[in-house]
């Protein structure tokens, strides 16, 4: 996984119906912009753990997504 | 996900057969070039999210497709 | 996909027993380099969509294979 | 899989049911930073060896890990 | 599949239970190092087929494996 920080939200009105219902959010890493499912409930600026790949299914294969927020880093005290 | 923009289509009259009656578009990002399966109906000059990888195939697993389009983002107003 | 060309093929004698009989040819795209399966039957100079990934296994989960040429592009008029 | 440093770990309360209880670290590998699910008890120092994407989840399907540590390499003598 | 050099192996005691009995090689390709399971019986110096991802698994689901030795390439006459 990377650790990235959220940015920004997306809206979609034509998309694959497996999605239908998804919050999908900008997270920034690296100077790279990636779109990722939130499985976590996180908000702009939460520095989160995004996992690639087939692992941002979560075992749906059906769902067209290959980026996922599985994780909110605790902020450090 | 990526974000993409749609910039042309492609023809390949002979392909394997379980593409036969996919679309097939260009489409850039971040200065790369990469060819989707569109499977939103999404139109040359529109903003996209693309899914790499195995979420491409949306889960029928016997099809030699590695990106895809799944989602038109809405015209911000 | 990428868009490739067909630049060369292999021989390798000594090799996986589910790789036998499979042809390899050698890709170039943005000046990078890698060897694909060849389910289309293209040649030398082919302009040709390559899938990455598990996409090149096209449903046969034990072939040790991680790209594929899946279509020849039509030559433009 | 690459050969990386183990460099630190990371809590998170808030993450995907299926990640409770596993233990995530911090790894460097040529200058690159990511954070992976350590099957083999790793600690800071320890040069390990990272599988990335799909083999990450080590046939649990449903594991959203894109990551892991899979083995610790001996020390040179 | 890229086309690496064989330049090493490694040893790891501590490692996953499934990838016991397993050798190991490092792998060099355009100035990129990385470590494969070897299937094919490669030595130092040979010239390899090194196969990225789910497919050097092989079918094996369980396997933590993310990059496998697939052929030997034929040495030129």
């Amino acid at each position: 996984m990377i650790v990235a920080t959220v940015t920004g939200n997306f809206w979609a009105t034509k998309k694959c119906e497996t999605l239908r219902g998804q919050i999908f959010l900008e997270v920034v890493f690296d100077g790279h912009r990636a779109v990722a499912a939130d499985y976590v409930g996180a908000g702009i600026g939460d520095r989160v753990l995004v996992a690639m790949g087939s692992a941002a299914r979560a075992g749906n294969e059906a769902l067209p997504c290959d980026a996922a927020i599985v994780a909110i880093l605790d902020e450090k005290p």
